[in-house]
């Protein structure tokens, strides 16, 4: 059989671009992906990823803990599992909030939960709120199901409730998402007294919250505040009765590479969302889980220690260098944890174009205005500190700081 | 804060039912995942599920992969990596059949490229033609996008080509999804001519096939027979032109724990996929692609023949028994390669009430109905002769016998 007689004149060539789906047309590929194929030439020092530091990863303990899954279970590690997930992992999650084991479900990493709750809840032109700037990830989850982004303002405090509780008169809101803990990108942490505000007003407007907390326990300094979601169980009568819906990844206190992350929420929901997961992975790999079951009792505190303090230092070191290195009128937020801090050059400066003279300098960073899902921003960047050494991050502030003083003069 | 202080009177009460999106109400409970929960009690000989047998997993070559793994790459094969898949992997499936890795994408298992499949090419209420009766799990992945399902008409041979042909002049399809490798359910098995034609058929029609292949490698009996794929890449000028697209597991080759699976398709739907997958999960887990790479040369071949080697007994144990225990009138298919076959018993006689009786005789089949998208086939069931052994088929298929003859007394 040759090409041409088995292709006949008449047989139509496909044009995939016309055969996509309006989910398909709506998906795009991320500004971020492509920023960072430009910031990735081996010696320019980044702080343009969100990487966790890999030389903290505690790898003898995965070691130990792989080959303790494959003993204790044999071959139940490695056969179909539950979609629900890995019962000793979904008690364990459970209990740090007291709720039963059945209103959480185990996601491959906290990208799914976002997808599948924007799947379920999230139907064309329904009105999603996000903060002002945001994380990309999640506007490029909820993409292909069509919302309508509106912007919530924002301040150094993260959401501005006052603005809120007015956009809320005139707007049926359908879902808002928010990173209240040490946001990505912003590095802002929302107060408790924020945070009641937050559930109470949203519970009166029933607006479903997506808490989305992957660095809640990277805290390297300030008080821990209670979420969003154990303020929602207190006051809306217990995990069916929550309109919060919260996200936990161990990703970014353990290792991201595993794929391990979870959704609690109202039982409804839960059931909805174990549909949802037949269908899109039947479950979470059962070997990858039940290593981070090993791992979360002693392993994990021990791990989370090392990473906030570690992380805490380098928030410090970059921060002291900034002081040193940057231009008046450039600010930054302050992060008390996590991995990520905002920088805000004068207006009128786009940090889009600055970037390339920055990798000229061997620095890179992410303009900020791809975080605003309906622009602005041009006037910011985000640097993470996690997973560049004090060296390195002494260095590439000075770098960022003439290019900076440069772009300015 | 008491409960009663913070949730004022007019405060509504979320009720999910309400809150869930189109898509989201388009999803239900898998009809089998309720039956298989009736068929778990742990006396019940069970040949409901579709689990890979455990006993023949290759525990010890994975254990040494996963420290081979976490040797050769240290943190890396636990960081975040590239949403198209580890590269060395990618390589070898494109090697398979001789296309460029860029063709290559690695999937959380052959449902999620069900899932993404779906999302970025069904539109709501475009025609999707199926088997009758077809995978559940891909009715299951596509349901949330809303497609119009069509039955193909399928005899011994699967797909009726005649038939088809028949029903693309009179209708305008936008997805063709079978399984043309020892199906699921059926165990039936497409020829070559039916091959040819399809593609043929279907390029002329401007049709997209989705072949699902987990089991093509598990042929215990009979020729090798090109895949639809490959035929498409010889008919339709490569891998950019091929209108169909190929789903690959290592599921049940491997193990299907460590959830890793493939699609092979044009450039410009490899893409959009890409795309999916940075919303979906942002990239399978690295350290399990990584522990697959390491085994899909030397240990894989050999399990394949093991398997075969195994399956194609438990097959011919099976068949046997059928025919010195089942009724006349009840027929089955002859299955060459896989996990299932498939049994037809007369007219009238309905298998899901059936089920019941079964498990009082500690044995457990999938009634055939919910396998099609339309309804139909309540006289079929489904068989798996992967997870039992001889001697649990021999029982199992008497005490089948005994129910069926009952039955039909």
């Amino acid at each position: 059989m040759t090409r041409t007689e088995s292709r006949p004149e008449s047989t139509p060539t496909l044009r995939w671009e016309d055969a996509f789906s309006p989910a398909g047309r709506r998906l795009s590929s991320s500004a971020i992906r492509e920023i960072l194929k430009i910031t990735q030439a081996p010696d320019v020092i980044s702080f343009a990823g969100g990487l966790p530091a890999p030389e903290l990863f505690p790898m003898d303990a995965i070691r130990q803990a792989a080959s303790s899954v494959l003993d204790r279970y044999g071959p139940a590690a490695l056969q179909y599992s539950t979609t629900e997930g890995h019962l000793p992992l979904r008690e364990w999650i459970a209990a740090r909030v007291n709720i039963p084991p059945a209103n959480v479900q185990i996601m491959t990493g906290s990208q799914q939960g976002l997808d599948l709750l924007g799947k379920v809840l999230i139907g064309e032109g329904d009105v999603v709120l996000v903060e002002a700037p945001t994380y990309l990830g999640a506007l490029q989850s909820f993409a292909p199901y069509g919302p309508r982004y509106l912007q919530m303002q924002t301040d150094e405090g993260g959401i501005d409730l006052d603005a809120l509780e007015e956009q809320l008169k005139t707007t049926r809101a359908k879902l808002l998402y928010c990173v209240p803990n040490f946001q990505n990108p912003t590095g802002r942490t929302l107060s408790l007294e924020r945070r009641r505000r937050l559930v109470e007003l949203t519970a009166r407007h029933g607006v479903i919250v997506l808490e989305d907390d992957p660095y809640g326990s990277l805290r390297f300094t300030g008080e821990e505040i209670p979420s969003l979601y154990e303020l929602a169980l207190e006051a809306c009568g217990g995990p069916d009765g929550s309109h919060v819906v919260y996200s936990g990844s161990f990703s970014k206190v353990l290792v991201p590479g595993l794929r391990d992350a979870w959704v609690q929420a109202a039982l409804s929901l839960v059931r909805k969302l174990v549909q949802a997961k037949q269908g899109a992975d039947l479950h979470t790999p059962t070997f990858n889980q039940m290593i981070i079951a090993e791992l979360v009792h002693d392993v994990m505190p021990a791990q989370i220690g090392r990473v906030k303090a570690v992380y805490g230092a380098r928030a410090q070191t970059m921060m002291a260098e900034m002081k040193a290195h940057f231009p008046a009128g450039v600010t930054h937020t302050v992060p008390q944890g996590g991995m990520f801090l905002w920088v805000t050059v004068p207006e009128g400066l786009d940090t889009t174009p600055l970037l390339e003279r920055a990798v000229a300098r061997k620095v890179a960073f992410v303009p900020g205005a791809p975080f605003y899902a309906l622009g602005g921003g041009e006037n910011t960047m985000r640097l993470s500190f996690s997973s560049a050494n004090d060296g390195q991050i002494a260095r590439g502030i000075r770098a960022l700081g003439e290019t900076l003083h440069e772009a300015l003069a």
